[in-house]
């Protein structure tokens, strides 16, 4: 951990020993290939298919390391966050396997299904309103009633340096790649891939894929500081959150460029990897794709690792089809 | 190759030598696992992805060791087959590998996602009536006119032998398997799984997965000869061709049990599959998952092989999704 203007942010030594605290509690996620999707891009795509990650999601990478780094008398009280995303599963999941409690702030009006797998890892839902100051003031009293550790869904540098152990395992996986490319909501995944491929791979260019719809880090990328948007609407329900300091540190010093894509290029390239990858993805997970379609002269040639982050996605409402 | 009562059937010498052949244009494809099924079906299931496979299919593991058996001058004149389904794909993807013509006879209503993909690779397509006796007319023409090597779907040993290299990786990859369960059509992969795990590891059981609704293999089976329907009707549209007497023989002598599943249960097993493999896969690659559900006694505390066998789904019309 080195500290940066007061920010506490992870080393890639923290990679490493989050690597072998999470090994038992992870898996080795497979890469994929399409011969036509390679032919369809002009690229030869390396997909890592953090869909097949427990949870279904890479973020119990990050989830693991925090809780499995926690010392004995801190895990006794448990954990806390606030997310109706994957970032709860992961952590209701991770917590559960060090048999310690999780309690998640969840909106009453999230979606069951994600309560109810919150529920089926051990977790704990208390609901708030969907407002900010419900979600914060439920929380804070949580906090206040368990004394649980707070793991923030992505601006912690134990969840950075979990979320980095992905691209180490991708760069182990194929060699010789030119770039990485994964979404970017908050950031986590990202600063993994900035923080890993900058101390082992620094020729490897990092690009990060974001809907239109909720450009937010492209236009801090462009302005040189974090903008964060009040109620971004996009299929890509992940990746609607803003950047935060730890996770900007790394966007701003390491990423090579930020690409946008519409709903409709989304919707598109979320089924092309259906149908062509055949693999069930969020539509989170289709940026990367849709914006290596829309910017062919980019990857053209190049070795791309391509992030799957997600496999948690509502299978009776298809966005091609109309229900 | 050994010779029973005029049959030439392959022997696990032909596995090998297909092995051999087929690695530089097949996959090796990744077994998956997951918790969740494990827990749901309190068996430890291991997920065999041929829908990952070159052309989406095991299929193309027969084709290519026909294809790649021919010498130079047979190989000239090319391969022909009738298919409407994934042996088109394979064949048309294995000639195209080797460089020689591959004529389909398809009937002229097959899915024109079908003709474009065996086009795609390379394949010629001539259209029949959708009836037995124009196919028959329309493929001896073809034969006739091209000289082309008739390559059968299932029924023929070059097929069998390639389809056996998949539960040949499968038992390398996964160790102490109790039983491997495969859907069964005509019953090319069930031979090859019979031929391969009856010489390496005879103590792994066999079984066989149909619907209901395509229950002549099962009827088969009880009778003790083979039994032939007219015209099944299931979604496992890969599913309704009835078995011959090469298939036959390894069904008879070494199959421990055929199970058979409603369209329903398909249905669900399916869309489970989606939501807990995060894999995509057709309706006929549902029918194990199905029976395991339904005959939990069978596969309790066992390590249960399962054949995925291919991903060629049409994605606008998913079964539980009504449009």
């Amino acid at each position: 951990m080195k500290d940066l203007d007061g920010l506490d942010l992870p080393t890639f030594e923290d990679v490493i020993a989050a690597h072998a605290r999470i090994a038992p509690h992870i898996r080795r996620t497979p890469v994929l290939v399409s011969e036509a999707l390679n032919a369809l891009t002009g690229a030869e795509l390396f997909f890592k298919c953090e869909n097949f990650q427990e949870a279904g999601a890479f973020k119990v990478r990050g989830a693991c390391n925090a809780v499995f780094g926690l010392d004995d008398e801190q895990a006794k009280l448990g954990v806390a966050t606030h997310s109706s995303g994957n970032h709860a599963l992961s952590l209701s999941y991770a917590a559960g396997r060090r048999g310690i409690p999780c309690t998640v702030v969840m909106p009453r009006t999230a979606p069951q299904a994600k309560k109810d797998a919150v529920i089926g890892y051990g977790g704990r839902i208390v609901e708030c309103e969907p407002s900010t100051s419900s979600r914060e003031a439920t929380f804070a009293r949580v906090q206040e009633e368990t004394g649980a550790e707070f793991v923030h869904p992505y601006n912690d540098p134990r969840v950075i340096a979990g979320q980095g152990t992905c691209s180490r395992e991708l760069a182990e996986q194929v060699e010789g790649l030119d770039a990485v490319i994964a979404p970017i909501g908050g950031g986590g995944m990202i600063s993994g891939c900035c923080l890993t491929l900058s101390t082992i791979a620094p020729h490897i260019k990092i690009y990060a894929a974001e809907p239109e719809q909720a450009d937010d880090a492209y236009r801090s990328f462009k302005a040189g500081h974090i903008i964060a948007d009040d109620a971004p609407d996009t299929i890509a329900d992940g990746l609607k959150v803003p950047l935060k300091d730890r996770t900007w540190h790394f966007v701003s010093n390491h990423v090579t460029d930020i690409l946008t894509c519409s709903e409709q290029e989304i919707i598109d390239a979320m089924k092309l990897t259906f149908k062509r990858l055949r693999v069930v993805m969020e539509p989170s997970c289709a940026p990367p794709l849709a914006a290596i379609l829309k910017n062919p002269e980019v990857f053209r040639g190049k070795r791309v690792g391509v992030i799957i982050t997600g496999g948690n996605v509502d299978l009776d409402r298809l966005p091609w089809i109309k229900g």
